[in-house]
């Protein structure tokens, strides 16, 4: 594997050194390991412990100003990602900014005295928080040479994927287990884009996306998600930086996030440790929450037995887009769980079907089941004394109920079906 | 029916005139056909002619400043809306200021030279532009002391009341046709409220709700587009007014729009008009076009044969959001669309098809069956001549592909199945 890859585009003629891509802030990629140090490119391994590689930064200029002067979308934290300052003027789909609603009948539901908010990543451009990493890596794939995106999904990321390489005139292959929901399936279809459905599991996809980087095939492909995973993954930090500028550049005291490869618990969390260390916003106490389905809870297993490491397990729940049973991210979303105060919690598919309900009745938020999971794994935190009812909570819905209707298909449903007649409506409606 | 509906709680104790309700700039209710005047209230048709009521106002200070420094949604047009300042305040999903995106390469596949915009509603909370038609009359039901809040719907609105009703905390019921796609039913329901589903069309859903209105039982009903529809239809101002200011202030030469009851349209052309009379943009030329489905189209027909009224239809199309054979604003449509020298067209299902794939595949956008009406029309009216695709144009995407997937499955699809192996892949992706 390649360290430092550089297109032949970006060779110059002569044999002066080859000019380095332009990632902005970003200055290297360091193991999270071993701490050993790689030039920007298309690596993700650490050559000398296979630990995974993280974007490093030096920083400059960063102020409330510079960001409140930029874009109503992710790109006005432009100075705080991998990306060249001109990345949110090439075509992407321009996701972030997303609302962060003030939900006090759900916290009155679930007893909570603090201030309870939702950050509503469904409205990003293909309703879910993945627009926001697959802008990240599109923006990567551009500085190195790679012409197609591609990316091994639980289901929102194909779309995402699709989406973007449709709109960035990229080519695309999606690579997801043959069992998705229609809304995820057609939804990525109809973008474009080689879509490749697999007889097997996620994890299954994964290793056939690991393995398909040495092939020549795929010389000219960045995975979202595998090759160009550091890159990716820093696009999460905008949900923490949105978090804190909307709640008037502070921190909160709880935020309660899905876990899959546990990537976007651990970059909220960065993103918090970032404002504050440069200076944008106090340094006060915050809690990072897990929440994984029962069926698919190696994270929370760990959590609760104190383990270091994360026992993978085959996934059976309803909640697909977090049914990774060999988490990438796992051990450092437990320590930032564990050194934060935290917990991490799992809830049965019932739970989720009632935790998307519930949502949806109290704020009129209709999320996917990951969101499902995290309302009731937020109800079964409070219930257990874990987090605490009095300090303002943010609750992350990461996606859309549209997206996984056969979650509350059977639950809900007309009160009545009736003729076009008053006297029907009459009987319906005064009937107890 | 009452002109000035004042609720008990409003009435002062004492025997002063009761103060009326505060409805912000909004000044009276005016008959469209004949021009009399009524008190603001739950009113909806002229007692002199039975023509539709609309609302008029006194503006006072509206300047692009006061709008520039509002919220980012929909009530940063509060000073031109029938509401009081603090309807933003009050619960409800906060809608609006989506995103007007830069579609070169769908311009490109229309052999356009002017740049095409999509102003893409599918962004607002539950997904479609009727969030905002709903906000206005949720506040107007507020006003007015009414409790419930009621629709007859195609698909969107239910969805729309019921979420808006669940965060506002009031009751809803609402009205369907029985046969509405899976993706708008269930979500819906899950919101909670009361949903009937009705044996017929939905001209028939809506008579019934208009013999509803006299009833006792729904003394305390706010049907958003009946009684409340002279508030409701002013929320779709708020698309006009937002590209306006997203373009940086002035109006595009062409905007096309999809027509069911013929509101959305009629009411962007209201808010160029009001711009450009507040001297908040320039008075330059535009034109407006609407787009049917072929199997519902009697505004279109009635624009093709030179007809000033619209003869009903019974609808037959996928486009059901679309699909209202009698539509009550198809004159004032017909109108603003002759007006302004624009055009009305009309595709078949199979042309809304590839209109839905058609944007997915150049932008990303995944649009309802109603985006995909408003492509192919626009396609359509370049392909004739009478639409200009030298000119500055913007497309509505009022809705999104997530609630209409049967509009693509079958048309789409993952490009192959295989086991999870290298050697799969490379075969089909070598294999021509
Ligand atoms: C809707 C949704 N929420 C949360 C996650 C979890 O993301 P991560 O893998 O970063 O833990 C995913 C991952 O696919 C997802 O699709
Ligand atoms: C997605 C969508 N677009 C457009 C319309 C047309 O709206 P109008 O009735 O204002 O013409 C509707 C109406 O239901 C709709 O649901
Ligand atoms: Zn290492
Ligand atoms: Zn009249």
């Amino acid at each position: 594997m390649s360290t430092s890859f550089i297109p032949a585009s970006e060779l110059p003629a002569d044999d002066a050194p080859p000019a380095a891509p332009d990632f902005g802030p970003a200055a290297r990629l360091t193991c999270r390991e071993c701490g050993s140090s790689y030039a920007l490119g298309a690596a993700y391994a650490c050559i000398e412990c296979f630990g995974p590689l993280e974007v490093g930064y030096d920083y400059v200029d960063v102020t409330r100003e510079r960001i409140e002067s930029g874009p109503q979308n992710m790109w006005r934290y432009a100075c705080l990602l991998p990306v060249a300052s001109y990345a949110g003027d090439e075509p992407n789909l321009n996701p972030g900014m997303t609302r962060l609603v003030r939900a006090d009948n759900l916290a009155r539901a679930l007893g909570m005295t603090g201030t309870l908010w939702v950050k509503d990543d469904s409205g990003n451009p293909t309703h879910s928080f993945k627009d926001r990493v697959v802008a990240v890596a599109q923006s990567a794939a551009r500085r190195l040479g790679l012409g197609t995106i591609a990316c091994a999904s639980t289901g929102n990321l194909a779309g995402a994927v699709a989406a973007a390489a449709a709109r960035g005139g990229q080519k695309s292959v999606v690579v997801i287990p043959s069992d998705l929901e229609d809304g995820k399936v057609v939804t990525a279809a109809t973008y474009g884009g080689t879509l490749l459905a697999v007889n097997g599991s996620y994890d299954d996809v994964n290793r056939l996306c690991s393995e398909l980087i040495g092939d020549p095939l795929t010389e000219d492909w960045g995975f979202v998600n595998v090759n160009l995973r550091p890159y990716y993954a820093e696009g999460s930090k905008t949900v923490g930086y949105e978090i804190a500028e909307q709640l008037g550049w502070r921190l909160p005291q709880q935020v309660i996030s899905p876990i899959a490869s546990g990537s976007l618990l651990t970059k909220v969390d960065k993103a918090f440790r970032e404002f504050v260390q440069l200076g944008l916003v106090a340094d006060t106490p915050y809690r990072v929450f897990g929440a994984q389905a029962t069926g698919c809870s190696p994270v929370s297993v760990a959590f609760r037995e104190g383990h270091d490491v994360v026992r993978p397990q085959r996934p059976n729940t309803i909640a697909k887009s977090l049914a990774i049973g060999n988490p990438a991210d796992g051990p450092y979303a437990l320590d930032a769980v564990r050194r934060s105060g935290g917990a991490i919690g799992d809830v049965s598919d019932a739970e989720v079907t009632e935790g998307i309900r519930l949502l949806a009745e109290t704020e009129g938020i209709f999320a996917e089941t990951a969101g499902g999971v995290t309302v009731a794994v937020l109800r079964q935190l409070l219930a257990s004394g874990a987090a605490d009812p009095a300090a303002e909570t943010v609750l992350l819905n990461t996606g859309d109920g549209l997206k996984t209707l056969d979650a509350v298909l059977g639950h809900v449903g007309p009160t009545a079906v009736i003729d076009a007649d008053v006297d029907e409506v009459t009987r319906v409606l005064t009937t107890p």
